[in-house]
C-alpha cells in the first residue's frame, strides 16, 4: 500500500495511492480519516493525484542517517567502512518533499546528491530486538540526503553540511509493502543517470541500523531513517532536476534553485 | 523575568516565577495565559513553586550544540579550537527536565558532565544578522550537554554519544532579563565542585554562534542552542547528583540512575 500526505484547497490529508501512472485518468488517492500510525479507515472520498500537490509523506521530528554504508561509495569518498555505523542527524527543518525547490545554500559551493533508501517509523520505540524491528515500521520512501560536500570536508561534525534547509527531500509516498533487502536504487540529474546500487549492497542492512540506533534514542512515530548512499555521488547546480528512484517504491523530484 | 514550564494536576502550564527562595513561603508562579512566544498575559493566578512539577522549560524542535568553545576545555580533551564551530545536534529525544533522571546508557562505560549555557531561540528565524541576534532570544537557561566520551571516541560522527535518552537536561527555567556575555558557570557532582568557569571565556560568543547555524538551518520557537562547555569535564556514575548553576538563571539538577 502507498500512503501519500497532500495538501488540497488549503487542507492536508494523507490518503492511500490507488491505481498507475498508466491509467486513462492516472492514479487516485482515497483518503484516509485521521493518520496512518494507528489502525485507520479509507474515506472512500477520491481525488486525482494530479489534482493535489505532494507534500513529504511525513513530518518526521528527527531523522537518522547513517554514511558510509555501502562500501563503493565509502571508498569514493577516501574512506574505509567503520567498525561502527556513522551515524548522524538532519534535522526537521531540512525536510522538504516531492518536487519542492533544494535552494542552494550560501556557505558552499559543492552541493552533491545522495541517494537513499529511507525507513519510516510507524511506532515509538527503543532498544527495538532484531526480530521485532519490522513491527515499528511504518513503510519506506525515497530520500537525497542532500550534502554541502566542501562544507563536511572543512567541519569536524555535520549538522551544516547535511542539516541546511532542503537538505533533505523526501517522498514520494510510504509503500508500506515493499521487502527492503533488494531493490535497485538509482540517482539521475537532469535525465542522467549518476548513482545506480541496490540495497543487498549495504554494509549493515535496515535490521542492524534500527537495532543499533535504538540502542540509544526513542525513535517516534514519522521518525526516518536514511540507509545511506551507493556510489555515484556527484554535483548539483542551480537548475539541476535531481530524481530519485527505488525499486517498488517511486521516484522522487526536486529542482535545485539559486537562494534568493 | 523568569519563565517556568511545569505540570499540575496533570496540566501543562507556563509560569513567571516571582520570588526567592528566601521568601517565607518560597517563589510563586503566576500562570501565563498561552504561551510565551509572542506577548502574553499573566493569568494572577498563583501557585507556589514547591506545589508543581517542573518541566523542561521549552520543547525543542531541535537543539543546535557547539563543540570546543572553550579554549581551555579543547585542550583536556586533546584538541586545538577548530577554525570553524563544531555544529552537531541533540535530538528533541535527548531532552529532559530539571529533577529528571538520567538514565545511564547501556552502550557506554564514560559518561561525562558539560555544564552550558543554553540560549532558548525565540522566534521563527534565519539568516540572523549579527545585529539583530538579541531579538531572536527569548532567553537563557542551564544545560547539562551529557556525553558518553568512549563512544564519542570510538564514532566519526556524535549523534549516539550526544544523542541518547536523557542527555539533553535543560533548566529550570528561561532567564530572559540576563546579559549572557560574562556569567559564572558551575557544575557540581555530589555536591563537590567539577567545573567553574565564566561564559566571556567563549572562543566564540552568542552573537557568532547563531550567525553561523542560521546562516544555514532555520531555527524554530523553543529551538534551543547550546554553547560549549568549560574545562574540568569528567565521569558520572549512578547515583550521582549532578548540578548546573549559572550566575543569574539558577541551577539545573539531576539525578543519574542505572538503566532498567
Amino acid at each position: 500500500m502507498r500512503i501519500a500526505r497532500f495538501s488540497i484547497d488549503g487542507n492536508v490529508a494523507f490518503g492511500v495511492v490507488e491505481g498507475e501512472p498508466s491509467d486513462p485518468d492516472g492514479p487516485v488517492l482515497d483518503i484516509i480519516k485521521g493518520h496512518p500510525f494507528a489502525e485507520f479507515e479509507r474515506s472512500g472520498s477520491k481525488v486525482p493525484l494530479s489534482k493535489v500537490r505532494l507534500l513529504p509523506p511525513v513530518l518526521p521530528n528527527k531523522v537518522v542517517a547513517i554514511g558510509r554504508n555501502y562500501a563503493e561509495h565509502a571508498a569514493e569518498l577516501g574512506g574505509d567502512v567503520p567498525d561502527v555505523p556513522v551515524t548522524f542527524f538532519k534535522p526537521s527543518t531540512s525536510v522538504i518533499g516531492p518536487g519542492d525547490p533544494v535552494p542552494y545554500p550560501s556557505f558552499s559551493r559543492e552541493v552533491h546528491h545522495e541517494a537513499e533508501l529511507a525507513v519510516v517509523i510507524g511506532r515509538m520505540c527503543r532498544e527495538v530486538p532484531r526480530e521485532r524491528v519490522r513491527d515499528v515500521i511504518l513503510g519506506y520512501t525515497c530520500a537525497n540526503d542532500i550534502t554541502a560536500r566542501d562544507v563536511q570536508r572543512a567541519e569536524d561534525q555535520w549538522a551544516r553540511a547535511k542539516g541546511f534547509d532542503g537538505s533533505c527531500p523526501i517522498g514520494p509516498w510510504v509503500e508500506t509493502a515493499v521487502d527492503p533487502a533488494d531493490l535497485a536504487i538509482m540517482c539521475t540529474v537532469n535525465g542522467e543517470q549518476r548513482q545506480l546500487g541496490r540495497t543487498a549492497d549495504m554494509v549493515r542492512p535496515v535490521e542492524d541500523l534500527i537495532v543499533h540506533i535504538t540502542e540509544a534514542m526513542t525513535l517516534l512515530p514519522g521518525d526516518v531513517v536514511l540507509t545511506g548512499t551507493p556510489a555515484g555521488v556527484g554535483p548539483l547546480n542551480a537548475g539541476d532536476e535531481v530524481a530519485v528512484t527505488i525499486e517498488g517504491i517511486g521516484t522522487l523530484t526536486n529542482k535545485v534553485i539559486k537562494r534568493d
